[in-house]
């Protein structure tokens, strides 16, 4: 049983990574459309039973796997042990507690289980090379984030005090809001610089900003070029100490000089 | 009458080419035109005799086309094939059921033949060279579809339930509509959050959006980098000393000076 | 004379050049605060004077150039010479023509004289560094502007079809500045999908377009790169045929096969 | 005492950093909610007491700043010394002005103190990394700024000329905000095109201005990485062939398996 629900090299284990794939998105998008107003007031009742059907279904499934792992603590107290948890949990509750109506909006969390199964796609490499470079970037990012938020903070400040209440720049935070729409060019429009001193600082933030957003694109460019080529690099291993990953015009390994 | 119609290295065929191109833009032109009110008030008339000469034209076309090719239905259910199709059906429809006008804006699809006859132009091998790039990162792309996906489902349906019905967030796929919008920083400002937190989170999705969009551009590079540099490329070693990687322009070899 | 107006070796002409760059400054200024209502009513008379001030010194300096040139007819026809009588013929032509008072706008083109002194500027090698990655880029960008055209054509049309003149988008060409607004993520939210079809083709043309969006700034950096390392390059020539830009790791000449 | 302020190797120096990152955290958190109208309300009180024990605090900590180093003007008149004064100072006039109330804003400078703290931080090498490619590309970056500053100016007029004051395009500088709004994709809203040549000169600087404001994006990439190569370079070259650009980790060379 273990083999079924926990691997896929099976052809039964990939029949039901490919059943629960079908679920995970079939109930997903049942919550999606029951938050509908017209689809719930005509097909609220099919709804209801539909997802009472897959709550059944996940928690068989969340016990099937409880008790065919060695350690079921260890599983249940996972990432992906209370992803399944919340998977099944809100239903029960609003059963329970009806006053909880509003945390069943909770289920489309159910979403997350998609990547324990996607676990089986042959494009893991991909997205791998892709974690490689965020995380090698990470600190530079933290330092991006550092710069952002004091420059949100700093200006969020200016333009409360130049543009004021009036003009809807009631708070610093909700000028803090302002600087983050205005930096990341989102620029709803709910709030915007009416005077003539605020505009003219708006217009430097803005070009300013769009400098300092060009570093994060320049960030992830540079790391994952380099990812990219370390996962290109030479499958060769050297015959005396068995290092991998040489240059691909290297002609003795690095380590020990043994001819490649 | 092949050639001419298919082919461009003879002068009739050029000439057709020609001809064709300026057919297929000035009958988009006049679709555009007259899909705006005062035009078509004014000049509708002379709009629909153009129109029809087009629609006559194509049509001359596409028998001949038909005509002149030795599997006529292999080219019929082709991708171009059903292109030129789809730029004589609509008017011919709209005639024969009067109620289709609507499905006269389809014939902006004609545009679609241009790509047809621009199979002549010099700068083919560009587009290859963004192809092929675009084509070496369709697995990352997947993946980073993948994310944005998931991530848009999760905050649309987190502010569904924090901003609500009242600040016009009334489902949750509204909810995924406001987070793409956000983003993909288009930020229209039909919606926008108006309750602190709601305003907090969005700040967050903005600049964790910005990150998480800096992906395609990096990709795009990496893959652009690689596709330019193979295309550059001289597949020439050195039968002195076995140095790759020449210049194309090289006529000898830049490490030992043999002639390559 | 010729030195001092056209050069700017010499103290005199760098004096010139320094002088006519305020000059230009100041007047664009002028030009600019003349537009604004409330300076126009208080300071209008003093910024009349100003401006014809400018007008002559600017006239007077265009007979120098004309006089102290060999062949008057090829510098008056040329870019810099049509700037310079673009930046004196509207306040002319405003006082012969009493009706063409909209023209003065124009005078605002002088701008562009400030780029004929910046020829001194020591960064010209940087600009030129730009130039050469766009210039190398041309084809690539004609490429993807003519996919960017063809997809706002389609989405205008598409959008034309499905949201209709109720939500604002009355004809064709209206849909294309919507979907170049859109594409551009520029998002001013003056013209905004409100239907539910509507809404789900516009964040398919927001991620969609953010991919192809990806493409031009991965082809400035790519030939940006190029362009970076060619400035870079080895300064040595070769002792036997004279060829320069080896690559730093060469010994020998790649055209004639020399010990460099 | 010098050791325990100005340095951050010592337990006593550290633990007065950790406190001192607080302080002013907090500091700057109070004023942000102390603009809140509704909190000011209910907690002003509380909250302006924790503000003068934060300003005796910073009061305390700016005259031991003073007495502990040697030259105490040269440090009063640096940048952090000016920073430090800054968080005092406004707090100190508003008691002595009843007027100077709206200066207390001015505390949220505080902020720029963390960084004088931050100096600790082992990610320092990397935000050098990333000045090091500001600082490189800065004369690109300008190059580019005057650029983009012209295509400011220009279209500014031309939009004022061409949309006038009745579509609120009612001076120059109006116009060059919008066309920064624009350009740097913001799009507020607040100000947008609404004749059909407006909307189709809007285009064209949407669709250029996207090509334009891919360039800093590329001088970022491009210099990120010759950055990050510039550290990451291994300054050995090898005694036997003389090959240089080794690994870091490599103990022998690569092409000949000398021992490095």
């Amino acid at each position: 049983m273990h083999t079924i629900i926990f691997e896929s090299d099976t052809p039964a284990g990939r029949a039901f990574d490919v059943g629960l794939l079908w679920a995970i998105v079939l109930s997903v998008l049942a919550v999606m459309l029951e938050s509908v107003e017209s689809i719930r007031v005509q097909h609220g009742q099919a709804i209801r039973v539909l997802e009472w059907c897959f709550t059944v279904l996940f928690t068989l499934e969340y016990v099937l796997r409880l008790l065919s792992v060695n350690r079921p603590l260890l599983y249940a107290s996972s990432f992906f042990g209370l992803v399944d948890l919340l998977a099944i949990l809100p239903s029960v509750l609003s059963l329970v507690l009806p006053g909880m109506q509003s945390l069943l909006v909770v289920r489309v969390l159910r979403l997350l289980r998609v990547f324990r199964v996607l676990k089986l796609a042959s494009f893991l490499g991909e997205a791998d090379v892709l974690l490689t470079a965020l995380r090698a970037s990470r600190q530079k990012i933290i330092v991006f984030l550092g710069a952002v938020l004091s420059t949100v903070v700093i200006m969020g400040s200016v333009m409360y005090m130049v543009e004021g209440s009036a003009n809807g720049f009631d708070s610093i935070p909700r000028g803090m809001y302002w600087a983050v729409v205005t930096m990341t060019t989102v620029g709803y429009g709910d709030l915007s610089p009416k005077t003539v001193p605020g505009q003219f600082i708006a217009s430097v933030l803005m070009i300013m900003g769009y400098g300092i957003l060009a570093v994060p694109t320049g960030i992830v460019s540079v790391e994952l070029a380099q990812a990219t080529r370390q996962h290109a690099i030479d499958p060769r291993a050297c015959p005396g100490c068995g290092l991998e990953g040489h240059d691909l015009d290297a002609r003795h390994c690095k380590r020990c000089g043994n001819v490649l």
